[in-house]
């Protein structure tokens, strides 16, 4: 009976269960990248586009990177804590990585990739270039104390995410996907989980950093911009 | 006919419904919490995660307790107001608990305590360390006053409870729960109303407060933040 | 086959349909109240709540009230212009008054008038009391210019719709109820159309009024707020 | 297998799609218009209507509407290079015209019009009366750079789209429509694709320019604006 329950209330929250992962992951990654000096980094990807268009420091971009990764490992965990007990009752318990990273609806490796990098593209392509950042930039002491742009990144994410979630689950930031998928293959103890699907792994950690580094050259690329 | 109809819409509504309860807590706190000097104090676990940190008189805190939970009743009885005659036609009155109090998908105590603690660990812990949040304090001349960190805190419940409000039904709010379930128990004149589930009230009373004072002991340890 | 695709169209978008009308109210009385000095001053009840609380001339309370009746009405005529086709095509033609003006879900006088008393209390209390809008009185030269204030409100009206939107379709604002149902009934050539439900049509006039009326008292009472 | 799924996918995710489209021509849009001296330039309806009332040189509006419709059809490319693997195996080629350009649900040439006219002309004289603009104008230095400005803008595009989508899918903008149908008929290697319904593609162009003018024509008029 519960679990027939679980098993209807997990169907019905398939969609808000992919939104969880990434609420958890952004959550965390907020608190991981609090102790950094600027609170913009929690996307490799981004953080990795700020370095190509000159706006980070090249040294700082594998801290970067580690405490992004780290905060996504921590986030995965504390997202298994809470449905513990619906991890138990799952009566598919073979289904459960798509809880925790993406996958195509279609696989094919070239065209995965190029829809991965045409979403983080518009992600930092428009953190690089909008003039809502750089009014933060110039009229507030500092982008990481910015209401307003953290806003306006969220609503991009939210218009990447209806315009071109559908085919792969828009991971748009290699931590998010790969840190979660480390976390379900060789820490949770989910029962009867099933392998991580590390076929795929690499198409939302490449595609993110090379959707990245091409929304930078872009920028260093315009002449009004840099 | 009908109580046919207010049955389908009770039904079509059951989601919309818990939110309800939130939203009226919300609204009615805000309210109590105009009186005091701080627009922030809407919730006992925040309460008592910035006495810990040290951003509040512990000799407030139980005139905020106190003012929390009035509010939290005084909603409780303006909701069943406003939906009197949908109670009175409700067809199954034993199952109106849930309008008004969280309960968990998978009764467990320990585990439903631990997504408790979670929830609300994230959002005081968010309160405490977000830049927006601290921008809010230097840049503006009171917190209570900042539009821009009340949409936050806004944007950070949204976020939790897509996230982690299966499982409990994310109270994250001492008052809000416990409220509503005085209110429903010894208050209201529902029709046919069931008991108010007190073997599971003190969850999500202890689950915040453990979450909101974890927060602000990781905000004391952290060395940026303090 | 299209009167068909219509009627399923409109089944499918019903509650998108009332929303279409508080959405059109809320444009055109925005262009209405822009002539104004303020504006605020998009629905008679906030306008009562104002006056009462000593913030609006008494004297300029009728030409607002007249403003607000005019803009519903071009409102309600630009949207039948809109969904004309629609119209001619519906298969119920008699059904349409509920795309113009607010119904009970449960016919009862006494109990759909405090629905719309206590929604209408909200918001004016918001209004009157929020930390947000008189930051915006101080901080910026005019509520009327405050975006923040604005959001705020559009954030306060979307919890009422979701808290107490249920019972009576959430007037709040007798503009918005009465002047769609006078276009309907006197104005628009729509085909075969029903009679205006002329006897429920002053609870979303009285309990709105009402409702203003009561914030405004508690805003006068209260210490801290005057 | 994989096209039944994909089959169930698009039908489920049909409203979506339309927002697809919207979604990437508004972030294409804002990519272009970066390089013009204002960001406010994403409509040639919006221009037509800023030219109208003498804010915008009309020297300049050619070079907005050839922006204007690069910019849509680079986005309408990357919008299929998204989804390219959806289309190969979507079952009904000959439906894909509405993932680029809108399409009435009753055609009719009159009244799709006024529908079009309607929805551009509530967006226009939004842009041009609110106080929220104004205000923008005078006390920030650069409407291009307010972030209170462009969310105001959203959120009147979604209060029109809920209002008035429902009888044309509301271009409101002939650069958003007609941009997206000529990648569609000359560009894009869609299999199996139908024509691309020249006989609308003219109302979702004209109806938006009249809306505008219109909306510009009332702002010179109206005493208190100009």
């Amino acid at each position: 009976m519960v679990a027939n329950n679980v098993l209807r209330k997990n169907n019905g929250h398939n969609a808000g269960f992919l939104f969880v992962n990434f609420g958890w992951a952004f959550a965390v990654f907020a608190g991981a990248s609090l102790a950094a000096p600027s609170g913009a980094h929690l996307n490799p990807a981004v953080t990795l586009g700020l370095a190509v268009a000159g706006k980070t420091e090249w040294g700082d971009v594998p801290i970067y990177f580690l405490a992004q990764m780290l905060g996504a490992i921590i986030g995965a965990v504390l997202c298994w804590a809470t449905y513990k007990l619906q991890f138990d009752d799952h009566p598919e318990p073979e289904n459960t990585l798509g809880i925790f990273s993406t996958a195509p609806q279609i696989p094919h490796r070239v065209w995965n990739l190029v829809t991965e990098i045409i979403g983080t593209f518009v992600l930092v392509a428009w953190i690089l270039l909008s003039p809502v950042v750089k009014a933060g930039d110039g009229g507030v002491p500092d982008f990481g104390n910015s209401a307003l742009g953290y806003a306006g990144v969220a609503f991009v994410v939210l218009v990447i995410g209806t315009s071109l979630g559908g085919p792969t689950g828009y991971a748009i930031n290699p931590a998010r996907d790969l840190g979660p998928r480390i976390a379900y293959a060789f820490i949770l103890p989910i029962r009867g989980k099933a392998n991580a699907n590390w076929g795929y792994s690499w198409v939302p950690v490449l595609g993110p950093l090379v959707g990245g580094a091409l929304a930078a050259l872009l920028f260093l690329v315009l002449p009004t911009a840099a």
